[in-house]
């Protein structure tokens, strides 16, 4: 039954990862191919890094296409003017509501890319697992930002990576005690809470 | 003997590849090392992503290394400055000649591409070989625009990559019905003719 | 015993190529995580790539962490003020032993990505032991430079990527008159002259 809350939880990421990721290619005034493109990539850019890395071939969003394909027709929705219209005339309830559904995806895609390692790889260390969670829940946003020729959002401003690694540490910890489905659930509030803590109190992480 | 017929249209195409990654290379002032990696990545890293994510390792490109060869010496010949002196002095007609090059190479890598899926995944989704197929087409420039520097040109404008996939599509089709070389080229044939006309009449996607 | 001798090169190597990493990421005003990353990203980013291309999953990096973690501390080391104005008062000495220090884990990264190839495939081709060499030497840095927004600095200026090249070479041919260790400090040996020349005499390729 959790597992089910956990691909609920990411249908809502995938929505708000495609939204942000076609935002990028609106504003860098590319055509609905590129759009369509940076929309699906932010999506599934991370989870294919992390079944490369552990050498899942075909990566799941090649084998479950619902995920990718969720993005890309989101996208195109966030496309069409009347849409946008309707956003900017709705401009501070919709950053709230995408925040939130950013933050479960978040959380969603970093319990999920850490629990592969452990499906994947006999008694992982520690520090594979937290990377397969943190570049699922954030790999595919320094992909679409570099694809628009951006230095990824993630390396110059806010916490937001960070919420994902503490995530991925208490899974991997809780998991243990738990057992999977409570620790993702577990996983997936604290990702949420810092995320949103992080955006209220403009939490930003020390610079030279 | 229509397998040959491919090699014959891949060799075009790793020509015409090399020669464009090169010329990218040459504007953006890099020297001899950069030019030729970015003239063999054109030609060959679409081939690469696509057989890492079907987990083909080592990819094609390493193990038959004619194509990447093929495009270092082409990069090589195109770093002549008598080369590029010939080349400006028939300009009109040496544009007609590389993008009919091109085309073929882009219809014969986006079918290699889709079929690849098919070798090495029992019964893959339609959305995987689309995703080989243009991938193996369009992946290498797009690696390229990112290792110049460049937001990748097929985001920003043009048919380029819909010729592409639409050519895959095309393929997946055919091939339930007439077997895989009559496939491969009719679906060489589509993506040629959608680049030329779009060439021709310059079409563009949408943008916002 | 001469094993244990590259692993000491390997970690010499792996905090000259992070210090090197986060120094960028300094430039860039990253925050303290996007230093970190960019530190980690220039030791074992070339590595991942190598073991990704020869099918070797999850990467060594992953498996064995501590040139990861080691480049992450390292990084974490140059982030502090304290440092940074120590080396700024003593820029000269600095320069030599980090120069120093670079080409020597250029030397031992480059002939253990050479070797990994003959490892991980039975009877490889020459084009992918030197490869394998060569992305392990340069590919992590190139890899920084794209996720720090800037044009890989070895396709710009400088011998760097053919010293590894050659060196790679070097080790492919002497690997099989004078067995794997012996050649591997010389393949170590021919990269660090060739690096260290190519600074002193300023070398550098042609360009158009």
């Amino acid at each position: 039954m959790d597992i089910d809350l956990i691909f609920i939880f990411e249908m809502i990421g995938t929505v708000a990862f495609a939204v942000a990721g076609s935002l990028v290619g609106i504003l860098k005034k590319m055509d609905i191919f590129g759009i369509a493109v940076l929309g699906m990539t932010t999506a599934v850019g991370g989870g294919i890094i992390r079944d490369l890395v552990l050498g899942r071939t075909p990566p799941v969003a090649f084998v479950r296409p619902v995920y990718a394909l969720t993005a890309i027709v989101t996208s195109l929705i966030v496309f069409l003017p009347a849409v946008r219209n309707f956003v900017e005339h709705h401009q501070k309830g919709y950053e709230g509501v995408m925040r939130l559904m950013d933050a479960i995806g978040l959380g969603a895609f970093t319990v999920i890319g850490a629990e592969a390692a452990f499906t994947c790889v006999p008694d992982p260390n520690v520090f594979l697992a937290v990377f397969t969670g943190a570049v699922t829940g954030v790999g595919g946003g320094a992909l679409r930002d570099v694809l628009a020729g951006e230095v990824p959002y993630i390396f110059v401003k806010h916490f937001y990576a960070c919420a994902s690694i503490i995530g991925a540490i208490a899974y991997c910890i809780l998991r243990g005690f738990l057992g999977i489905e409570l620790a993702m659930i577990l996983g997936v509030a604290v990702v949420v809470v810092l995320r949103l803590l992080a955006a209220k109190y403009r939490w930003t992480l020390p610079r030279p």
